[in-house]
């Protein structure tokens, strides 16, 4: 069975695990606020970005280690995981010093040493199809941690690259169940980045749960418009309270138990 | 509103619409027997293909008119309405002479001289998004037939043609909520051809009504090995059956209702 | 051998054929100036689109058989053989009773219904490759042309469609070399269409020489800003005069002769 | 002016700068072997990988830093530069210690770490576009070099993924003067990969001369057929001579002198 269990929350065992949280982190104060909203909509993993992968140099690169010090204290008043992206092999044991799950972001699916390093670490790691990569190279990335005796990795189905243009990447749900034949780790879906659009992620966030995926990775801002990066594809807080019951709703119908059975993503963490 | 309403049909009122049958027709008993069993599983309209666009010229090509005449039969006895491709602008009256609606296919989006004269018709048209068209161009492709003053239009999704090997499309299901708030029309998913694997037709059909699709197209064969063309991505009664469960037990979830309340592809036709 | 003879003109034969002419035919004296131009500068073809294939039914659709009229007199008084798009099978017979050479255009290479019966009618036809095609597939819509014995087929690269978007589409140069060894059909290459851009015309028509290419077709246009469709890929006259010098000068080097030794596209038509 | 001295060779000044070795450096002896064959056929630089991004873990994964000392010694030997890829920001300095031009390879060009870090050691650096990125995330990768003031920043088109499948990648050689409008960088490029067939290395070489390359990158392999990895895209010795021949031809047309006139491969280094 490939659950992955990190502290006293697990992956992969027919729960529903929600990450959520702003796409970079902007600041102490509205990180921590972030975090009590989607906890109390039934996330249990905080997720926000302090190294930033950005096309252009001249973007804004993320707050680095300090946002990660807001991270962990972030996790800790709302009780929840946390995950952030690693972008270096050299940052993996600083970035691992302050979250619970290593992010491994689409665009260094491919950087294979930060794989194995990552591997090597022991730390959880979530993994992020590239972009541009098959669902073969997908699992063939998958092996560089797995190769190294990390059997704590989540896979995360994110979208890829296509001709379309009214998404920002064309989110590939057929993945899951290919995925789901074929290796036995869990895997998340992240229809923000997967489709780019705000108005998309309640049907897909559905569509996945439907599809079998494990979880789901959602941007959730205050402030959707006004946040650093990524905002046309960031829910603000009621649209995100408002998913979360629907999900729920839904969840409880394919797993045929009411969600008064203490769920997964109730379970304290 | 949207609706389609052909014959005593309606597409697109919230009701389940199955179009299912072989990828093409192969003989007369075959296509009555095929006909009745999806009939029995819940499906409503009869596909299958009398004229094949097949890449090569050397593969089999299609019964042609016979082919038509068994559909025309095959629906009759069956209690279904029909659909078939029309791929030549001066066959559109010969194929609608047999069967209720015009198929236009992935190949032929683009052919605007038989968008032109389908829409001039009036009779029903199905048309398939092309393997390779944005969301775009797929809706520009519906205005040649809404131009003529035809306004029974279905859309249907059949993915599109990317770099991933392990389906012979990737399916865009994000496609189906962006179309919804755009058109009013009724647009339907085919994952059969949009994934080209029978495994993973269930949970893309699943997850085509969770996005709001107003109904499905499937391929089904006696014996898929066996089947002509498109064998792999065909499923067998069994499969259909079983899926047809599923699928009337998640839309009875999703619209509140219960199956014993005369749902739409139980109307009579 | 592979060569096409239309009239007293061999394409494939180790000359420079150039196809040159507007996207749109605009009326009567625009395009004989546009003829007398371009065979001054050296092309031996003139196009020129009647049939329009326009992605929206709201687009200028071309003026139909009134262009062909012109398409023929411009064609006689240039002293060029012409070629024109046929959309529709059931228009073969009017457009090839006007030009030499019926164009098949890129979003129709998956017509089968019109290649075959393009085919069947004789004429020399110019296939286009589709723009989502593999070369395979592009072979083998050939192959619809050749099964009904019309060996007079020419194929033309015009670029595929990726998710590049500096160019309109992605010139595919590398087709030509190994359609070379595959096929022995000649093909040319549109640079126009395969770019999307003025200024990459002239570097992928040299490049275009040097892989091997037959032809060339180029849009040309006495005002590209006010042309009617494709102003952005089109050359004005003194562009395109430029162009066709350092194309001669190049094929020269190439064939390792001059061109006082009375070279293909000097020949009279 | 954009060119790049290194040592005493100068690429993007007018001169043919001709990249070429194993795809994996093998062995010692091999490697000077090859080192003194292309050396002698006119190429000036040497490449080999020592580490290698293998899409799977359990493939040849290249020799490492003793791979290093055998580039350094044939280099030496062969009175050749070399290039050879880092693919971990911790890596740099060593890689830098042993070959004079750091190459970042297309499946790191999103990697902005090791950007960064290659920026600030101020060694050459050969970036390779990312298969499926486009001409601005290209241009933009090269700004985080250029940004940290690393000025020595040779660019190099490799081919994007596409659906194609006669091809490994589609060589997308309108990139050439696209980017040569947009930057002063040089930029050469890389047919092996760009085609993945050894029978379209030649053609697609000289089309790179005609577009505006300022070199070439090459792999060479005593016996394709036995080289360990790439042996489909390799060309042998008696192959690599004839296509520097030709290419040495074509460039001294293009640039209308004589190679007598020491031309600028032929400059000792």
């Amino acid at each position: 069975m490939g659950a992955v269990t990190i502290k006293n929350l697990t992956i992969g065992d027919g729960g529903l695990v929600v990450m959520a949280g702003p796409c970079s982190i902007e600041n102490r104060d509205q990180l921590i606020e972030i975090a009590r909203e989607v906890k109390n909509s039934g996330a249990v993993i905080l997720r926000g970005g302090a190294f930033k992968p950005r096309t252009s140099p001249y973007s804004f690169q993320g707050l680095g280690e300090e946002g990660l010090k807001y991270m962990k204290e972030a996790g800790e008043i709302a009780g929840m995981l946390t995950v952030s992206e690693v972008m270096d092999s050299s940052d993996i044991e600083l970035v691992a010093s302050y979250v619970d799950i290593l992010q491994i972001g689409s665009r260094n699916m491919d950087n294979f040493a930060l794989l194995k390093k990552a591997g090597q670490s022991g730390h959880p790691v979530l993994l992020k199809r590239g972009y541009m990569s098959t669902i073969e190279e997908f699992l063939l990335a998958s092996e560089y941690l797995l190769k190294e005796g990390n059997r704590r990795v989540i896979l995360c189905e994110r979208g890829i690259r296509t001709f379309e243009k009214f998404t920002r990447n064309s989110l590939d749900l057929t993945s899951v169940p290919i995925i789901k034949k074929m290796s036995d780790l869990p895997i998340i879906v992240d229809p923000s980045h997967g489709t780019g659009r705000a108005d998309a992620i309640l049907p897909m966030s559905k569509a996945s749960l439907v599809v079998g995926a494990d979880g789901l990775m959602i941007e959730v801002h205050p402030n959707p418009k006004k946040a650093l990066s990524d905002g046309q594809q960031t829910l603000d807080y009621p649209a995100f309270r408002e998913m979360m019951d629907e999900l729920k709703h839904l969840h409880s119908f394919l797993h045929n138990r009411s969600y008064s059975e203490a769920p997964a993503q109730m379970k304290a963490v």
